[in-house]
């Protein structure tokens, strides 16, 4: 670290993540150096039409390149890693994370050909790196992902605590629990900030340790000797699938796992001894056959409903190799994200159709902290300042109240948004400006070129549908050669409102025709005619809005 | 009630409500007589887009016309009589119900201009009519509106009991408890089947009483009385109006009504005397400003985070006369419909952001029976034979496990879908034909011009937008007069993809020009050829499959 600049402060920057669930990247930057943590991606929004996912806008890294050190990566979740082969087109910098975070990265870089591309370094648990003036520390937590990192972040100003998300699991599946030891030391010698994880800052009590659906599992096993089980949850629960495979082997079943993300991610962790399978209790898809069918279970992805995964073919009877039969057993180790509740629903009725059982046991624990974890986070690290991260605006404001509620003063406590610049010293705490940010909507190989626009061009075309009109008219003369013609999609059933398509002709066609009588030749005075013409006839008739879109061609004769 | 005819037999025919919550609707079929229970809209599915509601297909009902005797209602919620101004237009037969629930038909029927021509009858609880060979009687059930009733149909093949949707209230708000005296005396005439609401057949227990609501209103008005409160709910929840009236009067506080269903609603309860304000509590919205904030409650629309809402205007800011201020008070007295989280959460988030403070305290019970309750209805009833209805399948299924635990044959317990045809006879029960049935889309003044064929249009639309390839052709000599141009909407920002935009002209004019080249004069020939060489080319560059829409027009010169 180089010596003291008693002058400079600390920026932090977040870059997303603070008005949603999702595109978590945070910049810090203190004098020439700059570091950046997490670089993840967000699910679209339901208006959002046709969207893949979006990524957070790095105009703000881009235009200070040279001051960027590296990226620090909390843990391997798509809300935190998805957006990096994307990000990583517009800058390069190196990688920092731990082992499973950086298997699952590399994963990622490989399928976008960019893995050679790309400087990485796996860290270990109370290693620290050396970034510009930044220090960096890897402090382990626990989460709903192995190998989840907290951060210290040690730059001249003061140090920053970021929690990455967590939960506190003192009986985790796998490996240790959170060191909450170190988050103690670390706020004995001063915590100038804690960047603390929001999602379930609502919630009341604490959150259960995973090992407690290990329990229900066995349970439900026990109660279900003669069925074969299927089991949905979340691929990256690497944790979730291990007790399965414990409580499977335990009652003598082989566990086969099926979803693309489920064999991706669960391979990944048993090749890097993540998963123990010691007792030869994974089999593959194509082996299952070879088994009495209570003897087996599924382990799938679909969890949430969506409407290509695993769970949701099977329910749907078009899955090309799992058909579900009356008295299998279906249970959703999940709960459903906000939003996702109407198509896990839908899978559930599929499921109920088909004569399938499905267990509404809980068996599923959160991975974050809920009010009384955050409290415990905080009385060890007693920051001077507050900034709630990951999360809705609820979420960060019920943070906000848990600070405030621990003597935390209220203007210490920060809610930022996206693009924020904060400047924090000891004595001072101000956002002292604004950087670019925003949401860049991915769509198939478009990154950025749909926008505003086509969304809302989307959104009125989904409604109602589109009307087209088209004429041609002669290059000189003006003379209409051909049309007006008219024709819809999405709009009413054609064939079974002819009188209304030949009104609406009819209509056009006067509009035209009295622009061309009145010799107007100025074609977007033509085209709005035509269009107000036609959206009075059509909301009259109908009380419907579909796009309008008048084309006029032109001919030479 | 006319002689026995011991050879004919009782149909019911579900005409919907089985496949969903919504569009209730189920015919009795006994000798020459139909009759008709409940005539209830669905709200539109994600995928229905641009669908305002969803009335069910009454075909059978028109082809049977002559024997239609009559409609009873069993309350008045939209699901159970949203479709009346519409399936009246097409079947005309009187309608039986209660008070309110009348009164909320009749402003239905004046809106569409539609009072006069229907025939109409207020039952009273206890009551009964007679609609050809069937007796049908009224009795008093609780539920989240008022005037609920259940029915026993008597037929000369046997009593059918249909619960309505229910709950159980000993100590309800006003009016009296559930009639279950009555329900066990029917029980004792023996009852051929029983037809019982499954909403909640997935919940253990029992569901609360109304009345609890109120003890947690008046702790939340307690804590709160510096603040303004705003509560938001379902219009038609009358009983939790008073509720808020009573604890407002109590604290000294007027409650305001906002929101268009919640003043018809209420001020028609009100009008008729379900509502007790002689304390002169509610007041008008432009009053509101004569209060101080903390003294006034504002009762509103927007618990389901609809976005035309009072509360989701009020939240976006866009409230013509309500401003939220930071520390005003938000309760949701209410719980999220499956598919509404998102959109409540949403709301939620623009509240905090604000500054308003949104209390998560439990301000809602269920207007629908539980496991326990449901089980008290069987042991009261006692039917031979039971019928699941009003809901999903997994709730149709729960039923069915609920049933089969009180020790009915589970080849007495019928699973019906809408349309089935069920024969009874008090020693047989088989499915004999299937009518027509189905969801009829209503979409602005269109009934039924929208189908799968337009929909389906409209998601394609929806999801990548449409290009549109125009040329003319001349008549005689398939000359190309003008095009092919290219146009497109909810595709790509067009300005920032010339390049894209100028290529896939170039493949339009190839595809084009080959087939005159090669003389095709079969236009459809001509427009599938340029469609599959431009979605190709797309694919290939975007991954992304819009709509391809080519048009050729003809030009005589």
């Amino acid at each position: 670290m180089k010596a003291q600049k008693n002058n400079e402060k600390l920026k932090i920057i977040p870059l997303g993540g603070l008005e949603q669930i999702g595109m978590n990247m945070t910049a810090f930057e203190y004098g020439d150096s700059i570091i950046v943590v997490d670089c993840g991606l967000a699910f679209p929004e339901d208006d959002m039409l046709g969207i893949d996912f979006c990524i957070p806008d790095v105009t703000f890294l881009e235009e200070n390149y040279s001051k960027v050190k590296g990226m620090v990566i909390t843990h391997g979740h798509e809300d935190h890693i998805g957006a990096i082969p994307y990000v990583f087109q517009k800058i390069n910098v190196p990688i920092y994370c731990t082992k499973l975070t950086m298997a699952l990265i590399d994963k990622k870089l490989e399928e976008h050909g960019m893995l050679q591309m790309v400087k990485r370094k796996v860290v270990k648990f109370g290693q620290s790196i050396n970034l510009g003036d930044f220090r960096i520390e890897f402090i382990k937590t626990n989460h709903s992902i192995q190998d989840a990192a907290a951060l210290a972040i040690y730059s001249p100003a003061g140090i920053v605590v970021h929690t990455g998300d967590f939960k506190i699991d003192y009986t985790p599946v796998y490996g240790d629990a959170i060191d909450l030891q170190r988050f103690a030391e670390i706020g004995k010698k001063g915590v100038l900030a804690l960047m603390c994880d929001s999602t379930n800052a609502e919630r009341p009590g604490f959150t259960m340790s995973e090992r407690t659906v290990g329990r229900v599992f066995d349970r439900i096993f026990s109660e279900h000797q003669k069925q074969r089980l299927i089991i949905a949850t979340f691929a990256s629960n690497v944790d979730r699938v291990q007790q399965i495979i414990n409580t499977a082997r335990k009652y003598g079943r082989k566990v086969c796992l099926e979803g693309r993300s489920m064999v991706n991610v669960i391979g990944t962790a048993v090749e890097l001894g993540y998963i123990d399978d010691s007792g030869n209790t994974l089999i593959e898809l194509d082996e299952l056959k070879n088994y009495p069918r209570e003897k087996t279970v599924l382990v799938t992805t679909g969890s949430q409903g969506e409407s290509m995964a695993a769970l949701s073919r099977m329910a749907a009877n078009i899955h090309k190799k799992i058909k579900i039969m009356p008295g299998d057993v279906i249970i959703f180790s999940s709960h459903p994200i906000p939003g996702n509740e109407k198509a896990v629903s839908n899978v559930i009725n599929e499921l109920s159709e088909i004569g399938a059982e499905v267990v509404f046991e809980d068996t599923h624990v959160s991975g974050h902290a809920c009010q009384e974890d955050i409290k415990l986070i905080y009385a060890l690290v007693k920051p001077k300042y507050a900034i709630p991260v990951h999360g809705e605006r609820r979420h960060l404001q019920a943070q906000a109240h848990i600070a405030e509620s621990l003597g935390i003063p209220k203007e210490n406590i920060w809610l930022l948004h996206s693009g924020d610049v904060l400047e924090l010293g000891n004595d001072s705490a101000r956002i002292i400006g604004k950087v670019q940010t925003g949401q860049i909507l991915v769509d198939g190989l478009g990154v950025g070129d749909v926008g505003n626009i086509v969304i809302r061009d989307r959104q009125h075309l989904a409604e109602d549908g589109i009307v087209i009109v088209v004429m041609t008219l002669e290059q000189h003369s003006n003379r209409l050669l051909a049309g007006p013609d008219i024709v819809s999609r999405g709009f009413v059933y054609v064939r079974e409102s002819e009188d209304l398509m030949d009104e609406a002709n009819r209509v056009a066609s006067e509009a035209v025709n009295k622009c061309l009588d009145r010799n107007i030749t100025d074609w977007s005075k033509i085209k709005s005619e035509v269009k107000d013409a036609l959206s009075a006839f059509i909301w009259r008739r109908t009380q419907r809005r579909p796009m309008i879109l008048p084309i006029i061609m032109e001919a030479s004769v």
